[in-house]
């Protein structure tokens, strides 16, 4: 009888077998496939246009292991010199406009006239709802399939800043992979969109005919940044309120103040399900590129935006670091409720949390 | 002959003269006259509705000299048990708009029924404009001789921020000698409209008949802030036209989504220089005074511009605190000149110089 009786099932002890399998041989496998490749070999390939190694260079970089991140820094700086040659377009609406076979329409568009096409998405809801956007490719079968297209959904994150400064960085590694046109997606609700925003050349804004803004749930704000306006699902019993929707968003757009890129928002009906209106709005595109980088706004623009994610950089990190600590934000508590009580001012308030 | 030639005119030395005046009155008058009230005296004149008491006060919270900041605090914090029983009100609207006219009708309209009124403004250009709000008295003669209104102009500053905290802390004194209503003026183009909606309960934008958005200056986001919108010098041969207006805007607000206070904002016609309409717009905020309060929205908005302050406050410290020296402002652009040059990355360079 075995001495150790923790269980009810006794059996003599037997002669030990050789194992079946050969563990040295597994060990040598194993170390193979876990030996990462060097940054070096990850720019390399990605030049080369290698999907594999984009792949695995994005994974690195939307790693939270502090590990990784010396290694995301070189990837992107051995990237950078390649990259900033492609036009990158945001494309935003409320869920149930037709997002994902719109960019299925638009992008085989892209690909059957000799582009590259990246799609990335914005999202940073996806980390609770595990994938909200891009997350049914079934709806971009045809794109997923396509050699010359690259789909990856938004990295996950605590906050927008993470997610945005992500999506930023994998734009650089898609651009020096050849990706000549960056598609951007994001939900239209919410602050993702300035975010989106502040990262694209041009910005494409999908309605639906027949919906009021309230119902749509788009914010006004989001309507003022659209350097076009794309009424999807445009067929059919449709086409009519399309077409009115069309005039009544035209006219709203023209009480917009004119943009600094001297460009006037146009709308546009299309119908992506039956591959209808595609090709104008790539026109539509191509006619805003070359007119702002004629007048020089193009290249203006990314400097504004550059600038405006290294200062929003800082000063996100500057607010988490005095925030962001268990008893600053006690002490914020009481003050706030001092505040309330009449006893203090939200000035004095500030003075006092600033001087702890 | 005078030994000191520099002047063509020479004459004997006379006899001295005594001086006439009473050199050790003067001086005792001088003492007196500088010898500034205390704080306790300040509050305790105020709390009996003293304007020239209450004038003095705000005189030092506005003053940039730091002897003046303990005094300042022990007023604020002596009035602030005080404070907080008025209705707040923000009007604005472009120059040429009518403000100073409307304001002289509602303002005398108030006192008309009881009330105690305030004009207090918001414009951090009047620093280098010398006031061009509420500079103009003389369109307001009525209620400057009204001794139930108190006017006083936009405190200068430098920043927004300043004068937005300045005037805060000054309704604070205002409500404290017993003004029930405080109506904030500033001009309608700029972020200043933003910091006057974040202290005040109800917002009333001014706007002209005929005049297209872009003609007005007015950013789209000012209109999503109103609470409602009075077309003024709806009179003569601007009638026909302040109607159609009114009947634009009015569609142009339903297109907004729903305000978080349950309150949809109307368009009312006005003619300040007339005196018509005034009591109606009196009567909506009223109506809004009252539906707030029952909604609990009326104290749940305080309550959130009292946390924007302190929060804004802070962040407004942290971000001049960083980026307002010398050594900074040069590694900053020679950071964007290497971003510029694809040398490094926005994220990259915040981070370089937030280890600076």
């Amino acid at each position: 009888m075995a001495k150790d009786k923790t269980t009810a099932l006794n059996e003599k002890d037997g002669i030990p077998e050789p194992d079946s399998v050969n563990t040295s041989s597994i060990k040598k496998l194993k170390s193979i496939r876990h030996q990462q490749p060097s940054a070096k070999d990850l720019i390399s390939d990605i030049l080369k246009g290698d999907m594999t190694a984009l792949s695995r260079a994005i994974t690195i970089i939307e790693s939270k292991n502090p590990q990784h991140f010396e290694k995301a820094h070189a990837i992107i700086m051995g990237c950078l010199p390649h990259a900033n040659k492609s036009i990158r377009i945001g494309i935003t609406g409320v869920p149930g406009v037709g997002k994902s076979t719109f960019i299925e329409a638009f992008g085989t568009h892209l690909t059957s006239i000799g582009k590259k096409v990246a799609v990335l998405a914005v999202d940073p809801s996806s980390s609770l709802t595990k994938g909200s956007i891009l997350g049914d490719k079934t709806r971009m079968e045809d794109l997923v399939k396509d050699t010359n297209a690259f789909i990856r959904p938004s990295a996950s994150g605590d906050s927008l800043g993470g997610v945005a400064r992500k999506t930023r960085e994998t734009i650089i590694l898609c651009e020096a992979a050849g990706f000549d046109s960056i598609i951007i997606e994001t939900v239209g609700v919410g602050q993702s969109e300035t975010a989106v925003h502040s990262m694209v050349d041009f910005f494409l804004l999908l309605k639906l005919a027949g919906a009021g803004d309230e119902l749509q749930g788009i914010k006004r704000g989001i309507v003022e940044m659209a350097d076009l306006i794309a009424i999807n699902k445009a067929d059919g019993n449709n086409l009519k309120a399309a077409k009115i929707a069309k005039v009544e968003f035209n006219r709203a757009l023209h009480l917009y103040p004119k943009k600094s890129s001297e460009w006037q928002p146009k709308v546009l009906l299309c119908s992506a399900i039956k591959n209808e209106g595609i090709e104008a709005i790539w026109e539509q595109i191509q006619d805003y590129i070359q007119r702002t980088s004629n007048n020089t706004y193009f290249q203006k623009k990314r400097n504004e935006q550059n600038k405006f994610w290294l200062i929003q950089t800082i000063e996100d990190h500057l607010k988490s670091n005095f925030f962001n600590n268990k008893e600053m934000k006690l002490a914020l508590d009481k003050q706030l409720q001092l505040i309330e009580d009449n006893k203090t001012t939200p000035f004095a308030a500030a003075d006092y949390l600033l001087r702890m």
